[in-house]
Order: structure tokens, then C-alpha cells, then sequence
């Protein structure tokens, strides 16, 4: 099953992909209904950066970051690498080389349920990374993986061509065929948000915006 | 036992705790004896951030942040709220439009033992928050919890309005009857480590400062 | 075999510690076949740093920082403290007084296998420390431990007088005996990587420059 | 998307499923190209159970486990139930009242992602539980999910229907289109893994019976 | 604050707290309303033990097992050691020739949020521990801790005779005040459950004992 | 450095390391003053084994067991395998076939940092395992590793025909220069728990037996 790299995949429309990433992920996983999120442990490297993009994904052995090299050469620009071991690894499969590289290809960052490495100069760089973790450990290339197969990366099924959200707050995947129905429904949820702000810092409460005393009552809560 | 908000809770003097958080956690945690620390996985979500303030306490179920809208009704100035969900979780209790109304009441910060989300808006609001996870998982409004109950918070016992310090070192509690024995005493320390810092700055040694090494020799050290 | 100080101790060349610093993680892992690296979860407090020293290194029961004076008074210019507890430890055994103390005595950063404290402070003092957690908990000065003896350091083997080389990605031990050769490596390494980064930032893929297309195909990676 | 009952699933033939838990999950997972495992931390909660079955999945709020009676219903002869909450959850959403009514419905064990409680009990019935963890705290029923979606479990994509095989080794997913393939490939293993049992015992190495010396000779070790 | 031993503590009656132990975890903690349960990383050394007993509780330093000692001389009958170290320590703390002694004193078992050794002497003594792990690592015995003062053990808050309730799923806590309360609710609910096995084991569904279906059907739940 | 066999090491008298495993962990471990445990991780995969042999290391590369192959033609009667990953891997390099082979060779058991497979077989065949974790994900042959030289396992540093004690509590390394030393020591210190045993049974106190009353005064403890 493993040592294939699929060539042509559905992407959403750049305009629509790059909208999604300025919406933010918790605006996006809540659009959509509570799903595609990645576990917490998910972190950037550097704080600040917001990305939509498309995934290229690549399922690669542990410690073996051959598949990468593969990957690079199918980037189009507005995609994001999205790289699954496939088993559990903490290997540094990525640095400032691969980085400038993948930038070259149009590549808007890194999603890696593994380690990444040379961050001061990928910070330097503006090459935004999500990853389980920091190491400098090396890997090798002997054994193939695949590219642009589905893949599990940090506990959220991810196919090629669907849409990676990712901010200080985590990653969140939107499925392609989704994208325009999340976007219409997270800007409607951050229009809606706005309004709440002003009257939350008037000093309204939510339990009377959202008109929540009487089912609190119901359910039992009583003030002593 | 659940289902129940507390009204009005004793609370230590507003400046009191302030100056508490002035002193910083290290010097609170060793002033009081060495106990009321939380866990290290505790983290702000940004550095620099120093906070003394009085524990407005939420049970709340896992992955349901009702709760929370609750205890914003029942905050004073000089509060912050202290979260602890009845059983582990990861999930995103708390954002920008729930700091946003909590601002509005007078609240200092947040400390919480699960997640957080929206921490771009919070760094940019200025509202600081201790956490397990940075992680955007949204949660519902469908079980009762409790306010102003005593609580256990990433390892600490926590009761409403006890004093809550925290900074980059982590979150350190004390207990509201101690709070003017443990601001003394902790104002002593760092005197004391003013005129100490300048000696050892100047190249005196801990050895001889505090008198150890008859004892460390007693005690069967050897230099070879 | 504890409660032992090793005063003299064989260290490398101040200006090959230096240079190897200089180099960075990454390049001397690499360039010394990709041993001597500690376990991921050691971080630095604040970003940036970049370290290469000789080790002083201490034994320390769990809980107790004794040794850490004792060690301070073996520090020559040039050196780093790496602190391994005898069994695993979360408490702060280090904060800005042993930080000043070591300063004076030309200490250049701290390496533990447990907690730090203080860490507002140590960041404006700009003493790097590389640690497995922060934490206020302070420690006791009751039992004696060594210094100057070989320890396991975050899963890295320690001799005094190794040389630590320590930056964003981590922290990488090398021994002395090898220290010019690994450093002549290492910048060799740089300069090919310079070469290399120019042509990748001009899109030439790694597939072409590494030659891989041939091997890859020899091992059954196919394109669909 | 949540909030739906799937009633009508695609089931592999009950033979071969309950013949490829007979070869057990490492033949299986290699048979089938070394895909489809669950993370490490899925453990049995007795040993020595081998189950072969077909997934009938829940979709679960965090502490909350309303699903797993809707579930119940769905279950048939030769399946299994596979619980992944919606963020992680170490609540204990399964005793031995559910082991019960699942037992009666033809439910050949439990894959939870999250914890489960009563394992004395459930150990004395015989009804094979694979969990993150043991846990007695309780859940709500208050927030619907959904059954028979293709979830991600513990790091695993599972469709319902797809075949669960698992043992003390821990737990594997067939897809339910290759099951007879990788029966086929797993039984074919199996026997070839007889002979070889037989010539190492006797004292064979594997260096010879798989010809590994010259490519390691090639790939430059060195016997000293 | 620390270096305190409470000597006349007041414990429930020793057959009540005895009726607990046989309801089992589960029961008890559902019984008073989910409260009083440590984390589920506390887990038994062999399997089967089910224990009712009062807390004689130690705060004790991380390494130090002294406190043990001077814990042991007030057992009284029917009495559970309770440990929690002052920072997360995985030393053992705990052995068979403390066991002998503990057993002297009429003592029911060990719960440590920290490590043990001798489990094999242990199990074969018939002296159950729950604990946080297993190591041989050795404490020293330098610094004093106080015994029977209140205590957060694994995240559960422990007074002095307070009664704990082990069993394979985990140790819960019930205030002695309550011991009664709990004890008549737990033992309704496990005759409750009584009825509902014998129900369910026939194929009846909890979807209708427990009369679900128009709950699911308002908030949404939809068969297809 | 990779790529090496060393293939004549030096080994402690058979007899001697025999006799170190029958004292068992906790006892070698104190004799030689609390050093050369492994970290608590490490888990028999079945209780009550006991083994003392001699270590024949393998470093390995992430997910990649060829090693094992080679490190078993070294084996000699009375020695056990020590595998330790080059960076932190759960991959299941070790089954029943190795086993197998590995016996034919004399060997008594493993010890892996990493994940074993197989562990039915493992126990019904008598073949002890004490590993970071179980499981089945399988391994590639592709990059060679060395056999025979100095490695960190789970924290502690081992040389090849250093003396592996390991047993119910964990894994305890010996110096094999210090074999005759330590046995001595551990037998007894042994012998004098059997005294202290029987009057602890008899109802003594250890504060008595050990003269402890005086120093805990001194320390500052006060009965209240």
C-alpha cells in the first residue's frame, strides 16, 4: 500500500482556502460543526502566523524523511505540507533547507505529528511550523512512503487536497468539498461575535444574552 | 453536591493581594513553606504577566463550559477565576468574548486546568491565563456544575476567595487567613536575597555565605 | 559512591567550545554521526540562545540542590552546569541567586534534567537555561550528591569536561577528545549547506540535487 | 454532522472475521501492509483474549455516553463496539450493566479511546475490553453524537464494518473490502513463520536463513 | 507548617467504613455524586483487592520516607496508609518490611501518589497498593513531613479518617461525615442495578428501561 | 561510530551474575549505593520472572530491528539483550521468531527501550521482556545500527557485559567490575531485612529498631 505519490488532487479555490486561514481555527472547527480538529499537542513554533492552505500529505516511516524530497516536487502554491509517521516518532524531519525549498514551491508552511528542526532560522524565515515537538535528532532515506494518501496526522483524518486551518490556537482540517459552506458559516459566527463583544464589554452578562437563567433553574443549579 | 453557586464568599483584602502578586510565586511559595503550588504544567500563554488576585472557583463538568457564564455574574474587582473540571480534559472552556465579559466585571485573569482558546486575542488584550493546553475544542451548555466551591486545580486545594499569584514560575495559592503572615514574610525574603545577590554578584560563594561546608563534610563529602 | 567533587577536570580548548556553539545543534549532531543528543522535552526559557561550554556536571538527589553551591565554586569561564537528579524531579532547583553566583564565576548557562525557577528574571539577566520543566518548588540542602562524575543527562551520557552545544533545537553533548574534528565537520557541513540552500531557493528540487529518482524508483515508489 | 444513527452497515462475512482474529494482530497488521494499528496505549484489560469482530462505532461527547445505548441496538452477532469521544476523555463510559445488554445483542468486546469502569466484573463475564485507561468516573447523557461514522480511534481511521482484530499485542483495523485478502496473506505468514521456528530453535541464525550477511556488509558493518 | 503529627483523628465506624470497601469504587462514587476519585493513573499491583479503610494520611517529601515510619505508630485497625509527596516523585517509598510493620498495625493497604517496590513480596503478602508506579528507587529519610494532616493525593482531596475505597478500577474518597449516606445510596443503587442486569441480560434495551427514545428524537438524534 | 560489532566482551562469572538476579532489583540496588535503575517505564510483560545475565547491547535506529539479527549471533549462555533506540521509538522490533532464536543462543530475556510484539507467545514460552511498551507495529532492515557498544536504556548507562538484574520492580544495571562487591553486599543486607522482618511482625516499631525518636525531635517534629 505504501510507495505511491499521487499526482493530481483536488485543491478548493486558492481565494476560498487562504479566506478560511484568516477566520481562525476556532471560528473554523465551530463553523463546521466540532470536527477536524488536531490533538492540543499540536504546536507553532513561533507565535502569531495564521494559515489556510491546502494539504499535500505524506505518510512516512519513523525517523525516515525521504518521502519529504518526494513531496516538495508536487507543492502548488497555497498548499502546506502535512506529514504522519507512521508509527509514533519524535525525529526531527524538517529544517531550513527543506524549508527553503518548500517555499520555492509556493509552500505556506509545515503540519508534522514528529519534530522539526532549525527553528531559529525557520522563525527567521517566516516558514510557520506545526509540530508534536522540537528535536535536532536526524533521520535517513531508505524506505519509501507514500504521497497525497489519506493519513491520520494528530488524531485528525486528513485526505489530500483538504484544508488545513492552523493558528496560535491548533490545526483544524476542513474537507474541500466543504470549504465554501464552513467559510460562509464562520464569517457569519465572527459577524455575530462582534455584536456580543461590545454588549459583553458594556458589562451585559451572557447569562442574559443568551437568556440562559431559566434552564439553569430547571437543571437545578441553586444560589446559596 | 453539584449545582450550587455561592454568593458571597470571604475574600483578603484588595490591596493585600495585590501586593501578594508583586512578590512573585517563588518568593509567596517559600514565604508560606513551601506548599499551594500547582502543577508546572501549568503555563501562561504569554510571558511577563505577574497577577495576585482572589479565586472566584468553578466545577465544571468535562468539555461543558456553562459554568462559566455563572461565575462572570458573581466576580469582583481584583478576582480571577479558577477552573477545575470534575474529570481530565483538554477542551477550550474559555475565549475572547468570555475574557471580554469578564474584564468588563473586574477580573485579573484566568487559571485553568484544561484548555484555553483565542490566545492571539487574549495576548492582545492583555488577559493573562494559566493553563494545561492551548487548544480550540469547543464545548457545550448542557450539565450544572458549581461556583465558590472548594476545589482541587492541578494539584492545589483551592477555596473561593483564597489568593491566587501567578507568573512565568506558575500558579501558587494562599490561603485568605494567611495572607498578611505570607506577604510579610515573603517581603523579608526578598530583602534578603537583595543583599545576597550583591555578594554572590561580587564573586562570594553560597558555600561560605550559608556557612556549609563543615557541614557537607560531616555529611561525608569529599573532593578529590 | 556519591558525596564526591572532582576538582580537576580535562576540558577543551575555550575558543573549539566556542566555535562548536556557534555551529548549532542541527550541524554537530549531524557532523558527529548523530549521537549525544538529549531528549526533546528539554527547552529553552526564552528563544534565541545559542551555547557551547564545557560541563560541570552534578549528581543531585531529588529535591535537594546542595551540590548546585558546591559545584558553582568548580566553574571556570567557559563553563555550563548540567544538573541530572538521581531519580526523575519536577522541583526548581535553580533561580536568579545561583544564577548571578554563577555568572560571576564565568558560567554561560544551565543544562537540567528537572525544574527552574525564577524565569523572568534568568531571561532579563540573559542566562540561558535548558530545562524539563519550569516550577517554583523549591528544594531542600540535606543529602549529598557528586560533582564532576559521569551522569545521564536527559538520556545523553555526560562526562565532565564534554562539551554542550545548545540552542532552540535542543541540547547536544560532545566529548572532548573529539571536539576538533566534530567542529571541523561541522563547518564543513555549513558550507555545503550554504551551496545547497541557494540552489533550492532557485527551485531546483532535492530529488535532483541528491540524484534520488533512481533509488526511489528501485525501491517501488510509484507515481499515479 | 452529528446527531445521526447509521443503521444499515456493510459487514464482512462473519467467518472470515472471526478468523482473522484467529491470526492474531501482529500476522494481521503485517499481512496487510503495516497499516491500520491503534496507538500503544490501548491495552486489554485482562490477558489473553483474541477477538475477531466488526465494528459498530460511536461518536461520543466527552463524558458523555448516551451513544452507547443507541449503539447497543445497532449491534450484530460478531460485532464490536468501537467508542472514540469527540476530544480526549479518560471518563469511564462502559461497565458491566452495558457489558451486559451488549453481550445479549451478540457484542464480542469493547475498543474505547477513553476509559472504562467495573473490569473485575467485566473480567469474570469474559467481555474483552481494549481502553486508554481504567477509570470509575461516571458520565452524562445529555449531548447526542453519532453511530456508525467513520471515526479515528486512538490514532486509527474506523469505518463501521470494518473488521477489529485484537490481542494482547493490541488492536488492528481491516478494512472489510480486503478482509479476505488479508486473511489470505496472514494465514500464508503464519505458516512460513512454522518453518522458520523450527530452524532457528534448532539453532539456525537469522543472519543465514535470510542471506542478511553481504547487504550488511554493504551497508558498511563492521565486525571488530 | 510541615513537621506536624496529628494523633487523635476521628474515623468513621470500622464497619461501615468496611460496608463501603464491599460496594466497590464504581457504586461509591456514583453514589455521592461523582466526587472523591483520584486520577486513574493509580493503579492496583495485582489484581482483585477491594478495600474499605480510613486515611492516615503523610505529606512527605519527594525521596524522603521517613514520615512513613512515624506514620505507622498511629495505625489503628482497619486504617490505609495515604502518601503524597510534596512534588511529583516516582521513588519508592514503600517496600515489604514497611508492609510487615504497616500489617502489625492492623493496616488494610497502601495508596501512594508515588512509587512502590517489592511487589512481588507484596502480592505474595496479600498487601494491596495502589500507587502511581512501580520502582525500586530508594528514599533517603533527611527532612520531615507532617502525618495526618489533609493531603491532595493524585488529585483527590484526603482528610485524616476519611475513608478510602479501592478496587481495580481506581481509589475513591468518601468524607467521614458522609460515610453513612453514601454507604444506603450505594447499596440502593447496587440492588437497583440488580434488576436492570437481569433485564437487560435478556435483551432488553436500555433505550427503553431507561426510556430514552423521545429525549434523543428532541435533541436531534436522526436514524438513517 | 554506527556500524560496529564488537564481538569478545568482557562478562562477570556466570555464576555471580546469577546469584545478582536471585537478591533481585530492590536489593542490588541499594547495595550499590542507588545507582543503574532504569527509569519506572520499563515493564515486565508478565509478573514473577527474576533474571540476572549479562547485557549484549544493540543501538538501533528508529523502527529498524536488522540488529537484532546480528546481536544475536554474539549471544553466549546467561546473557540477555539491551536494545536501545538512537531516538525514542514504540515500534515493536522483537517477537516470538527472535525469541525463539535468541534462546536457541542461551539467552535469558529482554530488555528494550522501545516496543515488543508477540507477548502471548512471549509468556507462554517462558521468554521475559521488560520494555517501554507493547506493541505490534513492525520494523524495517534497511540501516545498521552497532552491537556491543556502551548505550543509555531508560536512563541508565550500560556496557556490554555489564550485569542486568531485573524482576517485578525493574531493571538494574551492575558494572561487572563490581559484580563480587555488590553480591556481597546485596546477600547481605538481605540477610539482616529477615531479622528486622520478624520483629517487625512482631509489632515493633521501625522508629524503635532504627533509633529515630531522637533525630525527628531534633529535625523539628512535634505530636500534636
Amino acid at each position: 500500500m505504501s510507495g505511491m505519490v499521487v499526482q493530481n488532487i483536488e485543491r478548493a479555490d486558492l481565494a476560498l482556502v487562504t479566506a478560511l486561514g484568516e477566520c481562525g481555527v476556532a471560528a473554523v472547527h465551530e463553523a463546521q460543526g466540532r470536527k477536524g480538529l488536531m490533538a492540543p499537542y499540536m504546536t507553532p513554533i513561533y507565535a502569531g502566523a495564521m494559515v489556510g492552505a491546502s494539504a499535500v500529505t505524506i505518510s512516512a516511516p519513523p525517523g525516515d524523511n525521504w518521502m519529504v524530497h518526494v513531496a516538495i516536487e508536487q507543492l502548488k502554491e497555497g498548499d502546506v505540507l502535512v506529514i504522519a509517521p507512521t508509527s509514533p516518532c519524535d525525529d526531527g524531519y524538517f529544517g531550513d533547507l527543506l524549508a527553503t525549498s518548500a517555499m520555492a514551491g509556493g509552500c505556506r508552511g509545515l503540519v508534522i505529528d514528529a519534530g522539526v528542526r532549525d527553528v531559529k532560522d525557520l522563525t527567521a524565515m517566516g516558514f510557520p511550523v506545526w509540530s508534536k515537538v522540537v528535536h535536532a535528532q536526524g533521520t535517513v532515506k531508505e524506505t519509501v512512503g507514500s504521497v497525497n494518501v489519506p493519513v491520520v496526522c494528530a488524531g485528525a483524518y486528513v485526505r489530500p487536497g483538504d484544508i488545513v486551518v492552523a493558528d496560535d490556537d491548533g490545526v483544524c482540517i476542513v474537507q474541500h468539498e466543504e470549504a465554501r459552506e464552513v467559510l460562509a458559516k464562520a464569517r457569519k459566527r465572527l459577524d455575530a461575535e462582534e455584536n456580543k463583544r461590545a454588549r459583553l464589554a458594556a458589562g451585559e452578562l451572557g447569562l442574559d444574552i443568551y437568556d440562559m437563567r431559566a434552564r439553569l433553574s430547571e437543571k437545578g443549579l441553586k444560589y446559596v
